[in-house]
């Protein structure tokens, strides 16, 4: 993996100053990218502003900065001027899940960029290949989905449309790895991309034994945090396979898919949970239920938690275990 | 939760030292918890001496022991004589997954000890409700299911059978918590139990999607890693959706559920794998390919990872995020 520090000087454009756009730029300036972001109205540039600030000082607490958080301000533009967007490399659009909006907002991006110009969308809800189709030389158009905090986590998707390019996603690839994460490609266009789907599975398969009584969701919990957190971090899923050795798998993998739940219905328990307008921590009413300090201490401890398993995967980074650099994957 | 300190002085049986049997039997020595060690033949015991000697001193290595691991040794009797169970509060059975095997020993076990002896199975294959038919008074029969190192994850499942009682329940979850455990409860003596379940969905879901071409086994690996990984030691999956709000991931989950993989079949990939031999890294040759050194550095960087995710975990106990220590559950 390239050096996060030693990437070529490109200059990012960021349309949105919501909650995701303002970790996604933070994360950027981290690594001394200039950003130039766009948003509509001075209210919002403010909070955003504030939202930036905050996200710089929290990788500051992760030990990612190495000069005061004032100066990697400098690095940023904030306008409402789409012009600003004319000297980008790659202009990301991070505004609501709106496809009329989008289309506004991708029509002033691409009049106001080079044709070069790398564009892209961080939506999770709507597909690139639909996107892409607003846009001139739709080839160079692709998805970027950070995890939040986009400055804490090296998880990164790279989804292309179908008009997508090799050359958009091998450059949009290369500077994911010089920013320090390590993406993952998706070649087709799905619903909920992968790292989604995947808990998505789990999730169809763990509310099924609930609502069937088999276990409850405290000790469902603590299957994942106590076992499957125990090795996740360190090998993913596959090489679990491989660390574990493959036929036992393959045998308890075909006696079990036929017993897993194939619902496409959500439980009762979860539809009432909604309708009864619970919102988790945000409102203290969820699969859990929470006071406001119990909130807090969560988000808190989340923050602190993200900056530690941060640090510890950068103890056991792949290349640590390639014998002579070869080429290792199968 | 209990210090693991002050626990009760149960003495606990164990039948077979193989490599299981010897990871439960080092995590219970670790408490200072006697253990007579039941195995038939000379070798075997000795084989076995070694290996809980060898886990011992991955306890130390995770600094759970407070004196020489010789000290811990003076508790442990290995005979081939089942009178040896006599006094024995628990016994486990931990020996080859082969039910005419299982019903010699449980017979043995039986005819050993006292009638209000707790009899468990650390099976992962055969139904509690099945074995527990081989005793008499079946009502203290239970399945206790340890993950690998025993004494270097807090996951334990414990799997009611039909005909197991509350009290026995409710003792064995005692008896664990008093070991340090974050026990599952499993009402229902299903296939896979919880977390294998759980994560033969996973597979299930990206096998499919590595199959017709989104992405590769590399690029999934990384979601998990990075993504999954950076919140489920801290979260489990019900909290992480309350933690992320549960009005949005119902809508996904309802769009999602009727578009994930609901194949019986395991793709062709993983039967030619195995076809083919590949053990994983035990032989270098499974979804990675691995030289001798790097299966060597893999095992090495697993042991380490587990010290550092058992302490990490130990930094934010549940109870940390209780106020007042009122009932927080729903």
């Amino acid at each position: 993996m390239a050096n996060p520090i030693q990437h070529q000087t490109i200059k990012v454009g960021l349309v949105g100053l919501g909650f995701m756009g303002s970790s996604i730029i933070a994360s950027l300036l981290a690594l001394r990218i200039p950003v130039r972001a766009i948003a509509p109205f001075k209210e919002e540039q403010e909070a955003g502003l504030l939202r930036i600030k905050e996200q710089l000082i929290l990788c500051e607490k992760f030990n990612l900065l190495k000069a005061p958080v004032e100066s990697y301000l400098e690095l940023l533009t904030v306008s409402s001027d789409y012009a600003a967007l004319s000297d980008c490399d790659l202009v990301v659009e991070c505004v609501i899940e709106d496809i009329d909006i989008k289309e506004t907002v991708f029509k002033k991006i691409s009049s106001n960029t080079k044709i070069e110009t790398i564009l892209a969308s961080n939506t999770s809800a709507i597909p690139i290949s639909q996107l892409q189709k607003l846009v001139p030389h739709p080839e160079r158009f692709i998805g970027i989905h950070w995890a939040e905090p986009a400055c804490g986590t090296r998880f990164l998707e790279i989804i292309c449309g179908e008009d997508t390019n090799e050359r958009t996603v091998n450059t949009v690839k290369g500077w994911a790895l010089n920013w320090g994460k390590e993406p993952t490609v998706l070649r087709k266009d799905i619903r909920g991309f992968i790292t989604n789907r995947l808990m998505y599975a789990v999730y169809r398969e763990i509310l099924h034994l609930v609502e069937n009584g088999t276990t409850n969701i405290e000790d469902a919990d603590k299957c994942f945090r106590y076992d499957a957190g125990s090795w996740m971090t360190l090998m993913g899923i596959f090489r679990r396979m491989d660390f574990e050795g493959l036929k036992d798998h393959l045998t308890t993998l075909k006696r079990i898919f036929p017993q897993l739940s194939n619902s496409d219905e959500v439980p009762e328990q979860m539809l009432q949970l909604v309708n009864e307008n619970a919102k988790g921590i945000q409102n203290g009413k969820g699969f859990f239920t929470y006071t406001e300090k119990e909130s807090k201490l969560w988000a808190e401890a989340f923050s602190e938690f993200n900056g530690d398993i941060f640090h510890l995967a950068a103890k056991y980074p792949e290349r640590l275990f390639i014998e002579n650099d070869t080429e290792n994957i199968k």
